[in-house]
């Protein structure tokens, strides 16, 4: 945990910008995987840890502006739980920590919830992302599944607060990178040809257990790169090929790190495959050299893939103007997703509170389908934390979908575009956070070209 | 998976033992970590995977056995799903594979068991122990939280069905019981003084991942194995002490392996560490011994508790006798824990069907102390997979509160137990198969003994 005066300064903050009512804060409860007590690792919801710092399952908490008190509600351990779980400090103690005093038992908020309803006290809540809050906060409110309204003005306040990252959270997050850097080098030192994928997910995953992190998001380590969210580890990496890493660690006190690099399974790339890695390393580096305060995401975002754009049409895959071609879509048969996110306590950070308004700060995203993946828009801040993560993949099934369409004739040549069918994908990604006057890499340097890599292998 | 006619024969059986209504099996959704689309590992519900074995998030399945239908609901793969996901078989083809031929999208299921609540059919259906699957039995029933009423024959009949395991499940078992022994015997050879507990836990874990299997359950690797349950990995194991692991494998399929060990982080155990292993080490073997079809699993217990007191008699640490003693429950103080539990696609089998009906055959359970923590208790039968893993362990606060109370002040003496307060605790396990006419241990043979340990130090 950060120092008590960081979560008493976040909440004096928060109240200030909601200014009235009552602010709920469900934290997570320990999540059973095949049955109730095998449990999942378990995980504190991001805005309850943000707020209130306690990693423990079963805390509820409530702000209650408009009357000045922060309760935390929660049980104490009985002789059964030291028995099986170990001694630890008093549930008081713990709340201690995070500067509140009024601790009270688990039942109690819902009488207090009741009370505030009863007499028509606004009370705020967060939209959910797991059905146990879902339950909760029917049986809380005494409403109706599909009749709950998260409140605007605390998902705003929330949001602003948390995309502006202190001093103490970067330096948490840069922990998380540098162990995210070490999982990489170490895929790109022990993977050999023969090995099956599951093997290097192993040994990477590994080294962020052993650093006391656990992951941010589940490991992607796969020959079949074009798959944007792979999570099957079972093939066998074979000469010829390259495999995709997506990973990242998480600190105990669960900040994120995020990043993505491409690996040849040989000892070196082949032409072929160095010919679209470099359009990926100069869509990447024209990207972070357009990052300062002020710049809208989305033009970083718009100029990443012009540079696609123009490196395929040199290599004969596209054609036409790179602007227009990227401004009626056509790169997103390429390049379906977007070039980054916000980054912090989750690794895509506060998706659950929208993306509309954490990346987008309100305004409307587009439904355009590739564009629509870009998951922040908004002009960069001093204090944001993103990744850059530009993609070049080959996905056969959307190949033949388009083309069976006749979609975007103009910009793509699809009988040079059957020769890459089988190539598979490209992403490299790192973390970075916005200065004063431009940005900053997060987290030691891992390989970004080829040479980079080959160096290592 | 298995052949299609192991599902078959499985629902065959079923319908014939339930007899008439509707069964419903909800399978589970992806589950939500931090925000919906940051997921923790998919696992299938178990008997989900028992009867249609497809190991996809978001179907459910009904068995109609009045009208002799099968049907999955569950909704094709979209485009945007393609490229995210990658490429796979059709639903269709997915449930052909379990013998189902009638697949409707997942809606549909809503209006199928709505027609059949309005004509009083009974729908049968199993206990939950996700919130998401509580929230759907709510919807489809139309009923409110605190009034589901799990179908008792529905369950006796899955409960009596996966008691018996197959010679196929046991292959599979014995593959999951081989990567845990070998979980377990890298834990044995990487253990060093100075180590982090995290260090030994992400080596034997990533021996699991590397095998292409996921954790049965979350690993517990501790120098405070007085805690029975103890999942924090950050101390530092020093000399003289002991490291307890408890960890396990499962397969691809899903069926489980589950071990234990205490291993010296010296490379040898002191005398007084001796004393107490070796009174673990006879009761393990005596309740190994005793094993065969038709002995009550309970006897085995009680044998393994009056093993343990007769040994802490030899040492002082209790007195008086011990058949006496464990009768009147003060063996546990030492061993508040149960002497194993049934395993198989869940490693504690079913438990979220209910232990009374899993392992007590629906006859009631001790509410002692200690006793009630024992998951098995029936006549052992042909085809039983189970764990034995008495465990010895000195709990400083129960031997406070104990002491303070004057409890079995006849059995146990408390100034002689105040001199182990420090001691932590030691737990060994292996996995057992009941035959014909005894029982057969399951996976490779890992360390048992102080000797066996010391030779792989």
């Amino acid at each position: 945990m950060f120092a008590e005066s960081t979560y008493t300064q976040r909440r004096q903050e928060l109240k200030k910008a909601v200014g009235n009512g009552i602010l709920l804060f469900l934290g997570n409860d320990e999540s059973g995987c095949n049955y109730a007590d095998n449990t999942y690792d378990f995980r504190q919801d991001s805005t309850f840890l943000y707020y209130f710092g306690l990693p423990y399952a079963g805390l509820s908490a409530i702000i209650d502006i408009d009357n000045d008190r922060e309760i935390i509600f929660g049980d104490e351990l009985t002789i059964d739980d030291i028995v099986w779980m170990g001694s630890q400090p008093t549930l008081h103690e713990k709340a201690a920590k995070a500067g509140i005093k009024d601790v009270r038992p688990a039942a109690e908020i819902e009488k207090y919830i009741s009370a505030a309803v009863a007499k028509s006290v606004p009370v705020h809540y967060l939209p959910t992302y797991r059905a146990e809050h879902q339950l909760k906060l029917l049986h809380l409110l005494g409403i109706k599944p599909g009749t709950e309204t998260p409140s605007i003005p605390f998902i705003r306040a929330v949001v602003n607060q948390r995309n502006h990252k202190s001093a103490e959270e970067i330096a948490e997050i840069e922990r998380a990178c540098n162990v995210t850097a070490d999982m990489h080098m170490t895929a790109m030192r022990v993977l050999r040809p023969g090995m099956r994928e599951c093997e290097i997910s192993a040994a990477l995953e590994a080294v962020a257990q052993a650093a006391g992190c656990r992951l941010s998001f589940p490991t992607i380590a796969t020959i079949n790169g074009q798959t944007l969210h792979n999570h099957y580890h079972g093939n066998i990496c074979q000469p010829g090929q390259m495999l995709l890493v997506d990973a990242g660690a998480e600190t105990e006190m669960g900040y994120a790190g995020d990043m993505s690099s491409t690996i040849c399974v040989d000892k070196t790339f082949t032409p072929r495959q160095k010919s679209i890695y470099d359009i990926q390393v100069a869509s990447h580096l024209a990207a972070v050299g357009a990052l300062k305060p002020g710049v809208p995401f989305k033009d970083v975002y718009e100029l990443s893939c012009r540079v696609v754009c123009e490196g395929l049409k040199n290599l004969g895959i596209m054609k036409g103007d790179p602007t227009d071609a990227v401004e009626a879509g056509a790169h997103a048969m390429f390049y379906p997703c977007g070039l980054g996110h916000m980054m912090g306590l989750d690794v895509h950070d506060m998706e659950n509170l929208g993306e509309v308004w954490v990346g987008y700060d309100g305004q409307p995203k587009s439904t355009q389908f590739g564009r629509k993946s870009l998951r922040l828009a908004r002009p960069l801040e001093p204090g944001f934390v993103h990744t850059i993560e530009p993609g070049i993949y080959f996905i056969p099934e959307l190949i033949d979908l388009w083309r069976g369409q006749k979609k975007f004739t103009d910009f793509i040549n699809y009988d040079e575009v059957e020769k890459w069918k089988d190539f598979s994908g490209i992403r490299n990604e790192e973390d970075y956070l916005i200065t004063e006057t431009g940005a900053r890499r997060l987290g030691k340097k891992i390989p970004l070209t080829t040479e980079e890599v080959e160096a290592l292998r």
